[in-house]
This record gives structure tokens, sequence and C-alpha cells, in this order.
């Protein structure tokens, strides 16, 4: 399984469900569109597809990002729980979720993953986002200028 | 957020609705009583809920383990893609699913979380699968007894 990280590129599929809102570390940071829950995607830039065969470096960093993540979206949103998943049934590339779940939120305490439910997020709402996120990631985030979809 | 390990004891759900196989590293090995598709669970034992919350050790084992366990489901079953997720709504008790998924098993490309159908195992395929796992793991892994559902 040999990595090619030149060859990576952000699979259509999460560039068209997701604001891509910066990176750090060489791991793209994306929002899923999706208002409804804290939906946060981390993307490595690899075209390892499964987390057990990433170089340690890579996996090291994720992994760091991840928690960090985590804690960031517990601190800012109301969270009963966090979901952390590598899935990639659908989108194949390597793609980790890290999603804030309420008990009250649209379909606890099932999973995101297979619903259609969705509230896309107003412009103001993903600045915010980005800054906020920017602020806990600190030095080393890097914002990209904010842009959905595919047209890019 | 304390962990006291000496507080652990495996979820009830958690214990009947799988097979607990061995230990590890202070992990619980379990498997999913579903011969639908093959499906670990690795529980350390502790009583902190979160991944980012874990001590670096028991995350680091937990890691380990959980990378190992990918590569044991992949090398023995035919598996197009591992599904690795920390989700607990339901079972609030930390746990790491390691689950191998195939375009022909029951629900691809969707998630196994939330889906009720079911194949119980057959003891032998259940001590088949014990001892497969304690062969690649190796030293290390102790094998409980085998026993399923709450009475044990």
């Amino acid at each position: 399984m040999r990595d090619n990280p030149a060859e990576f590129f952000l699979d259509p599929r999460l560039a068209a469900d997701c604001y891509q809102l910066g990176t750090i570390e060489g791991l793209l940071v994306l929002l899923m569109d999706n208002a409804l829950v804290p939906w946060f995607i981390l993307v490595p830039q690899t075209t390892i597809t499964e987390l057990c065969d990433l170089p340690t470096p890579v996996y090291d960093s994720l992994n760091r990002l991840t928690n960090r993540l985590s804690q960031h979206v517990r601190e800012s949103w109301s969270v009963e729980k966090l979901n952390v998943a590598a899935i990639g049934n659908m989108v194949r590339q390597l793609h980790v979720h890290v999603v804030g779940r309420h008990e009250r939120d649209y379909c606890w305490p099932g999973v995101v993953w297979g619903r259609t439910e969705k509230q896309a997020y107003r412009p103001e709402q993903v600045e915010q986002i980005q800054n906020a996120l920017s602020i806990s990631l600190g030095v080393g985030f890097t914002c990209l200028p904010l842009r959905r979809g595919l047209s890019q």
C-alpha cells in the first residue's frame, strides 16, 4: 500500500457537501454543510484509504487533530456525546468524521450517516465557525477562502 | 475527567450482544454476535467515555490494537472497506467498532449501526474466530472462556 500524497485531491462528493475551512499539519478540515449538528471532517492529504495503513506521522497528526477538534466541538456546542468515525463505504478517500451529538438533535440516538435531513449554513455562520476554529487550533491552522461545491 | 479503571465493568448491553473473546493490553476484545459481517469491538478498561479524554497510554494501546484488529479482519475475511468508529450514543461506555464491510453484505453501503438484521454465530464458529485472533495477536492476548449474554 503505497502513499502518493502528490496525487491527492479532495473527493468531489466531500467538496460538494462541505465547506473547506482550512489546513493544518497536512490535513484538510471540512465542515459538513448541515447546521443540524456540528459535523467536521478531517481529510489527510494521502491516497491511502485505511487508518491502519497510514504512515506513522500522518496517523499521529490525524489522531492529534481529531482529538483537538473533538475538544473544540465539545467546548463550542452543547454536546452530549462525540461520534468519531472513519467509514468510507461511499467516499473511499480516507476521512474522519467528528460529530457533536445531543439528545435533542434530529437523529439521536441513531447515527448521522445515511440520514438525509439537512439545514444549510448561512455564510456568516460558516465564517464564525471558521474563526472560532482558527482561534482554537491556533498557529498551524491556515484558513482557506470560504467556498463550497464543485465550482471552485 | 478522572479515570477510575477499578470501577470498570463491561456494559450489560455489550455483554448481552457480544462474545468476550479475550483481553490484551488492558482492553477487552468483543465479537458482535452477528455472523453477517465481521464485527469486533474493543473496550478499554476505563471509565472515560471520549477518545480525546483518554490517558495517553490507554489511547495508544487502543489505537495500536484497533490497527492490528483492522489488519486481522482484512486478512481473514473478504473485506472491501473497514469501518472504524467510536459512537456511544446508546452505550456510553467507550468502545471502538472495527467492522469489515463488503459490497455484497446486508447493508452496504450504509452503516451497520441502527440496523437490526442479525445471524447468530454457531459456537464452533466463535471458537475458530477466537483461535485465529489469538494466533494473529500473539503473545499478550489472553483468551477468555467463551460465553455470551448477561448470565455470566
